[in-house]
Formats: C-alpha cells, sequence, structure tokens
C-alpha cells in the first residue's frame, strides 16, 4: 500500500488557523482550510469600518488570495457542524465530511450577553463585516432620523449612543463615534446642535482598558472626557431595550447602543464532547493539543492557555498567530514522527489602544507611550501588521485624507436585502 | 404678510436630482432634496462593484456630503409615498409632508421583467449597491461551490453564467464577468478548469449595443467572442427559475443569471395621477413640465421626452443631468416671475461602452474609436465624471493596481444579515 499523506485540517481563517496554515508551507502535508466565510478579517481596525472611516474590503480579503502561493492548502468555504473525533473526520453542512491526522480548532469567538441574549437585538457586538456594516447603518441613521425629528427630547435620545465595555473596543468606537458624530453635525446636518450629542461609555470595572496599566487607563479616561465621552465607570448594565439602557440607578434614553463587553468561544468544546471553561474555552496542553485527543489542537481564542508565569494567553491577534505558528511546528514533528512534547511559550508584545484621532496608549512593557507620538506608533504598527500591500497603500491612504479632510469615506447606508429599499422607520426599529 | 420664500422640492438624489438641486444654488428658494437612500450613486460603475473590482464607497457618497457647501438646500431622507397635487406636497412615509411652490420629480427607473416578476428571484438586475454586493455574493459564491462540487454536470452548471440584455450594462457584465472567473479560476481555484467556464450573453434583438452604430456593435460582438462570451442574438427569454434559463429552442443549465434587460420607471405618474407611457414614463412639455401641473417637472428615467428631431431623450445619465441643469433655469425663471417657455435641448455627447481590459468603444458621433484607444479615454472620461476628489484617486489606483496585478480588490462574500452567517447552501438557493 502507497503511503498516503499526512492530512492537516485547519477550521477558521482568522489570524490563528490563517498563520498555522502559513507556517505549513512546504510541509509534506495536505492542508484544508475551513471557513464558513471567504475572507479573512483584519479584526483590529474592523471599528473603523463600523465608524464609516474605512470600507469592508480595506479591512477583509478573501483567503484564497492570501494562500494562493501556497501549493499544499487547499481552501473550502463551508460550514463546519460537528467533529467525529473517533473517525477523525470534520462533518459539513452539507453532510459532507474532512477526514484529518491533524486538526487545528480556531473558530474565535462571538459576542456574549451573559445570559441576556435579548439585548442582542438592541445592542450588536463587532464581530464580523456585516456587524460593522449593520452598526455604521444604526449610527448614521440615527442622525438622518434626528435631522428629521420635531420633537427635542426625542431628538436628544436619537443623539445619544452608548457603548457597553470599555476595553479596546468599546475605548476605540467611543472615539470614533464621537467623531464621526461631531464632523457629521458640523459639516452636514446644519439643523442638529453638537450640543444635544451624548456618547456614554459604561464599563462594569474600576477602569477603562483594564488590561493595561493603571497609568495609561487614567490617561484614556482623561482623553475620552477631554473628548466629550461621557464615561461610566463600575456600573454593571440591567436592562437594554429599544428605548435605551438600564444601569446602577441611571437609565439612558438611546435609539442606538453598541455591545463590546464580553465575547464566548465558538462551540469547540461541544463539538469535541470536553469540557469548556465558563466562556466556553477549551483548556488545552502546553503543546495546544487537547487531552485524551492526540492530533487535535486549539488555538486563538477558543483555547484556554496558562502561562509559564500563571496568567492567561489573552485574546489577541498577537496570541492567535503564535500558537498558529507553534501548532504547525508541533504538527511538523508528528509529520517527522518525532514525539516530544513541545511547549506553547507566550510573548507578549504590548498592548494598544487608539482613543481617537492624535490621541492612543501603547505599553511594550519596557516603554510606555501615550497622546499623539502613541497614534502615530499605533498607525504605522497596524499598517505594517496588514496582510496586503495593496491593502497598505490604500488604507494609508484613506487615513491621511481623513487627517487632512477630516471627511470619511465611507458614510454609506446599505442594507442586507437587494431588491427592496426598507423604510427608515423599519430599519431603525431593528 | 412678509413673503416667504419660493420652495423647490426635489426627489431623487440620482444625476438629475443632484444637478438640479446644484444648479440651484444661490437661487432665492428654500431647496429640499428628498431621497430614501442617504447615497448618490454614480451608476455607470455600479457593474464594477458586482463584478469585485471596486468597493460600494467608492461609487456612492453620501447626498449631504455632496452639497455641503451650498447653504440654500436641505437634504432629507425620507420615503414619498405620494403627492398631494391640489394642496401642493410631496407626502412622505412617516406621516408628514413636505409643500412645494415647484416640483421636481427624479426618481430613476428600476428592473422590469415584462410581467414575469417571478424571474427576479433568480435573475437579479442591477440599480443598487444592495443588488450589486447580492450579485457579487452569488458571482463568488458559484465558484466555491463549485469548487466542492463532485459531480462534473452541476459543476459546469456552477460554471455557467448568464446575463439577459446586451445594452451597455449586459456587454460591460459579460466582459467584466469572463474576466473575474477567469482570474479566479487562474489564481486561487486550482481544482477547476477555466475549460469548464461558460459566460452566455443572450439579447432579444439582432445586435449588441444597439443604440450604437452597427460598425461598433460589430466590433464589440467580435471583441466578446475573441474574449470567450458566448452571444445568442434573436433570442427571447421564455423562463427563468432556480436551475437555468430557457430561450427559444435552447435550454442553459446555470445557478447564476443576471438581468441587463428592461427597466420601468418608478411610480411617479401614479403619484401625479397621470397616464405613463408603456414603461412608466411620463410625458412632459417642451420645458419639461408635467401638462396642467405648473410647477411640476419630470426629468431623467422617469420623463418620456422628445428630441426636436422626432428621436427620444435616451435614459443616461448626462440626459438627466442636462435635464436637471435645465429644470433648475426654468424654476429660477418662475421665482424671477418671468413666465417664458424654455424648451429643453438635449445635446448628445456620445455613447461609451466597456468590453472588458484594454477593450472599449466609442462614439461621439464625429468619430468613432475601438479597442485599446477607446478604453483608455473612457476610463479617463469616467474619472473626469466622477463626483469626487477623493474617488478619483481611490478608483484610479483600484485600476491601476488591477491592471498591473490582476487582482480585483473587493471580493467579499457578505451577507445582509448582521449576528447571522447565512450557511452556503441556503444562500446558493436564494
Amino acid at each position: 500500500m502507497a503511503s498516503r499523506k499526512h492530512r492537516v485540517v485547519i477550521v477558521g481563517g482568522g489570524f490563528g488557523g490563517l498563520a498555522a496554515a502559513k507556517a505549513l508551507d512546504g510541509a509534506d502535508a495536505e492542508v484544508v482550510l475551513i471557513d464558513r466565510r471567504n475572507h479573512h478579517l483584519f479584526q483590529p481596525l474592523l471599528y473603523q469600518v463600523a465608524t464609516a472611516a474605512l470600507s469592508p474590503s480595506e479591512v477583509a480579503w478573501p483567503i484564497r488570495h492570501l494562500l494562493r502561493r501556497q501549493k499544499n492548502v487547499r481552501v473550502l468555504m463551508a460550514t463546519v457542524v460537528g467533529i467525529d473525533t473517533a473517525g477523525r473526520a470534520v462533518l459539513l453542512e452539507d453532510g459532507t465530511s474532512e477526514r484529518y491526522d491533524s486538526l487545528v480548532l480556531a473558530t474565535g469567538a462571538q459576542h456574549a450577553y451573559f445570559g441576556h441574549d435579548a439585548w442582542e437585538a438592541f445592542a450588536p457586538g463587532l464581530k464580523t463585516v456585516e456587524d460593522a456594516t449593520a452598526i455604521r447603518r444604526k449610527l448614521l441613521l440615527a442622525l438622518e432620523a434626528a435631522e428629521r425629528e420635531t420633537d427635542a427630547e426625542r431628538r436628544k435620545a436619537l443623539l445619544t449612543f452608548a457603548i457597553i465595555g470599555a476595553g479596546p473596543t468599546g475605548v476605540e468606537m467611543a472615539g470614533a463615534i464621537i467623531e464621526l458624530a461631531h464632523a457629521s453635525i458640523r459639516g452636514q446636518f446644519n439643523t442638529l446642535s453638537t450640543g444635544d450629542l451624548r456618547v456614554v461609555l459604561i464599563e462594569g470595572g474600576e477602569r477603562v482598558l483594564a488590561n493595561f496599566v493603571p497609568e495609561l487607563s487614567a490617561y484614556t479616561l482623561d482623553a475620552l472626557r477631554r473628548k466629550g465621552v461621557e464615561v461610566e465607570l463600575g456600573q454593571s448594565v440591567t436592562d437594554i431595550d429599544g428605548e435605551g439602557v438600564s444601569f446602577g440607578e441611571s437609565r439612558i434614553e438611546t435609539k442606538t447602543i453598541i455591545w463590546a463587553a464580553g465575547v464566548a468561544a465558538s462551540p469547540v468544546a461541544k463539538w469535541l464532547g470536553v469540557d469548556g471553561d465558563r466562556a466556553g474555552r477549551v483548556k488545552v496542553e502546553p503543546d495546544l493539543s487537547v487531552p485524551s485527543l492526540p492530533g487535535v489542537y486549539v488555538i486563538g481564542d477558543v483555547a484556554s492557555i496558562s502561562r509559564y508565569d500563571g496568567k492567561p494567553v489573552p485574546g489577541v491577534a498577537p496570541a492567535a498567530k503564535q500558537a498558529g505558528r507553534h501548532v504547525a511546528k508541533v504538527i511538523r514533528a508528528r509529520i517527522d514522527g518525532r514525539s516530544e512534547v513541545l511547549p506553547f511559550h507566550y510573548k507578549h508584545d504590548g498592548d494598544l489602544a487608539t482613543i481617537g484621532k492624535s490621541s492612543a496608549v501603547i505599553d511594550f512593557g519596557w516603554i510606555k507611550l501615550k497622546g499623539w507620538f502613541a497614534w502615530w506608533i499605533w498607525g504605522l504598527a497596524h499598517i505594517y501588521f496588514l496582510v496586503e500591500t495593496r491593502t497598505r497603500i490604500f488604507i494609508t491612504l484613506s487615513w491621511l485624507w481623513i487627517y487632512l479632510t477630516g471627511q470619511r469615506g465611507s458614510r454609506l447606508i446599505t442594507h442586507g436585502d437587494a431588491h427592496k429599499t426598507r423604510p427608515l422607520d423599519e430599519v431603525n426599529e431593528e
């Protein structure tokens, strides 16, 4: 019998899955990367799509395109519905399956509403391109509706924007929304007053950017307030509906609420028949394999990995990429028949977050930066990390244009349904 | 009683409505421009969004942005449901109304399926940004599904694309689709063969680009065939369903059909309570006013205007723009109390269509061009006619990138619904 090639199936084309596929370039294996979407998404800049600064094709690229030069990989656009761990096959929605010798699960996280799933309808989160264009539509429609509203109270509610959760996404959204709204009201909605505008950032913990050092959290809080963002700390949200959000003793009337508070892992634990942690993540061995399932690896936001210092590996892009590259090394060792355990060591390069134009915070550990200099470093770092030359050029130009003219390039209100224009009011209520 | 300002309401922010609003800059009037969308769309390049060359924000701009420097205009995003001609008011969906002294109706056309409305579900047309992203999704999903299809016949059907109607849109779509599919198969779908690819352009008349001179039609037919497009002339479509299209004695199995065959005017005639022609257009007086409705003007694709030479004014962007500027002149005369009739004279500047990379036809009347030189003129003319500097830069770069690398920048498959990924098969069947 002719020996057949080692077959690696990777589920998920995010930072982790893509890094694993790339690091297997040239390996003596047949690699299959499965994703239910055709594109890899550069999540760190997705909030800029939601706030009309960038267009979707500037932060997302077809996975096939990114892997086009790699001979040993096949890209499959398909939805995974389960895993047959005994038969070593990934089950697809269309009834077919993909056999594996090694399996890498890198399916990432979704928003989680802590048991309040009904809130999702009123407070969308930001994970996909569609989420971003839906939030963009909500933001721009609120301004349009405010322009037509004759009742002063209702107009104020339309000009109030609430963001829940003050991690990097919440902070970046709050800063970008207040800038978008200010620029729009001044430039295009002459009948509206910036005095009616409220952007409220609600956080359950005692500081913003809790994963940064307190000094940078304090700077960020101050920078947000100087921009006009109201920051409510130590406030747990108790209710969200179509008219506003309640927290602690307070209530804010608003038509636009954005959820940046929590995520849960995709259902990998269920697929594998193992226990997940509270956030649904799978606890893995030091080499990222799943206990008692040899050849099955879990990486990225869906994995629970402890560092040697006892801290968990954070759910950020660099961690997913490092884990993807590591798992490729482990699989190459398997293919070569080597059986030593290769433990994963996470190297934390630093934390970055932008607060708005000319304001950002960076913590590289050995140096901490804030203000306009950090903002420029932030921009350059993100352009550097983009995976494609064309996008580097286009995003640089988009940012330069906004910087020089203040005009955001992508303020389109588009709907999902083709052939049908949904009326304004109906859209507002969705 | 203080004299109040003349109030001009313009319905529709396309080429005609926008030109009318701009030509009223500085007029002693209160101008209100109403559109149910927030953006003006540069229709001539929409097919490039559908074929992944450009992104939506490169061909559409917020109407507010385009009119931001004009003091006497207010932009209203709202849906018109009727007109009270006796009370001189435009009725909006939210129950409010906008009073007018002069009314300009420039609401454009929609696809028409000649009594076969059921065909729309299988053969979408190309009129809006959403239509374009839906067609882009269909094209790219067909390639993805073909990649997974093991049955040779079904794979061929997935790699067959039919375009109905060989006017400029149909010709441009056919050329762009075959280039997109060729480049995708060669670069990204190694398991597919370009030999299985079919692009079929079906036309009821006896030649393509019937509004051009026969010489250029013949050139276009030849250029399409050299590219590999099958052109079926003199063929009436008799049926369209989820599995294919029937015409004459023939039947083509295909999952992707695009409608570029016919349009009908929006329901302006009904709103006004007047008779429309067969395509629903309103017959107007030489000054573009509606007979027996003083102060009401109809322009663009929704108007039926005869030229002094007896030919109808074509439904193209330059005609709508000229009519918009003319109607502004007529309204300015009304405001000044002048009552002479100002007849509209349409000046036909020429016809342009592109057949694909390095191939286009241009008929300026005094000169006819074809081939690569016409293609460059076509590109420069379209960049010139774009309404915004930022977009000029970005489209020039996008085209340059495609020209040099062959890579289309916007190959994203996105769905309408946020928070939900529809499975591949469900989407294919929609």
